[in-house]
């Protein structure tokens, strides 16, 4: 048996997220069928961010094991014959089998993308969120300087969430403007439910002046999700990358 | 009555083009749905570039006349409550009776997109035309000046157009990286049918090292539509701007 490590692209519109669900269609389960398909062996990838409804990726990763004799940089193309094209394997690699892709440590970086005009473009629509008012990323970026580090993020954390510890360390956050598209940049170990849309939604309030920049301090330290901003909608987000300490 | 002109953007990917069509669904046709609705008057708009199925806008532009009395600056707004997402007026204003879109003199400004990577990309696969073979850009914007300037481009228009004068002026062709992105940028007083198109393709096969640069010559000279290379697919393309000499 090898361990094959996919890194997987794709647009979440038409997909109800990554986990696999009764009746519906994930982008798990799409890859599990297109694989027992090629390798004519029942597939059960193990997936490293269970991205939700409506969000996509550049670099979720992936990883499964098989008795095939394909050489493993090989399946990538095979793969992509049997995908949709809304999801596309972006490279295929063997793995130790001590490799887990949820376990290993490793740093991932999400991207929010808002479209900042008066009037939405028709060709963005689905990849970032549009917000009419006039956001000033200068405060944005302040703000976001406040939550880099190791703290308690449960005040951006869903209250659906079931984990105990919501202590996590943000490597870097920076905001940035692409002419008239804001992107929200964001590496950590780990992440909390709901907890980058949760950042960008609180961001977006920063921006139109709803919140002060100093106040993600008191947000931080009060522990509560209803004093940090709404959750803001899946299809601006992005996983870009994940990069993992080692592979071996 | 007033005449009122629309700057249109629209993603292009639901839609069987521009013009009204029996029993088809078009950019024209919703928006004269739209407007009559919005402005309780039968309105048909005269459009400026009649994009075919398939084809992108950021400002493609129509007018109409109106006996309304909503200030011109306002119907953009409220002609958006009535349209879907994926068509969107980015602006609204009164112009000469005078004024037509395809009759007054204009720079169009069009935009082909190539997303050239090994893998293609979900979330780039609607608004770029997928290109694996890796495409050298100097030699693309070394054919591309030879197209520059007022020529025959016979070579360059489908055999299907029905008309007689095929000399159009170029203003500016540019091939540029974007990253994994190569955007192709021209300018001109007007096109032929599926002109830009076949441009892009014969671009895209000096690009791949099939056609020489030096070879745009002998295919403008020939006066033969199957000189040039394919017509690029639709996908790829966007009216990005019309520009008028006068609007009054």
């Amino acid at each position: 048996m090898r361990r094959i490590k996919l890194e997987i692209a794709y647009d979440g519109t038409n997909y109800h997220g990554w986990q696999i669900q009764p009746n519906e269609i994930t982008v798990e389960g799409v890859i599990n069928q297109a694989l027992s398909k090629l390798l004519q062996e029942d597939i059960a990838v193990i997936g490293a961010s269970r991205t939700d409804a409506g969000v996509h990726a550049k670099g979720n990763v992936a990883v499964f094991d098989t008795e095939t004799r394909i050489p493993a940089e090989k399946i990538c193309l095979a793969l992509n014959q049997h995908l949709p094209w809304d999801i596309r394997v972006q490279s295929s690699v063997e793995v130790s089998e001590n490799f887990h892709p949820r376990k290993t440590k490793s740093k991932k970086i999400y991207e929010y993308s808002i479209l900042n005009r008066s009037i939405s473009l028709p060709t963005e629509r689905l990849y970032s969120y549009f917000v009419y008012y006039n956001l000033n990323i200068d405060a944005m970026n302040e703000a976001a300087q406040f939550l880099v580090g190791e703290h308690d993020f449960k005040s951006f954390c869903s209250v659906k969430t079931q984990v105990l510890d919501t202590v996590r360390e943000i490597y870097h956050l920076d905001v940035k403007k692409d002419g008239y598209m804001i992107r929200i940049e964001i590496s950590g170990s780990g992440f909390l439910y709901n907890m980058v849309r949760i950042i960008a939604g609180t961001l977006i309030e920063v921006g139109r002046g709803m919140i002060a920049p100093q106040d993600m301090t008191r947000i931080l330290k009060g522990l509560d999700r209803s004093l940090a901003g709404p959750t803001a909608p899946a299809h601006g987000l992005s996983l870009s990358r994940i990069d993992y300490d080692r592979e071996r």
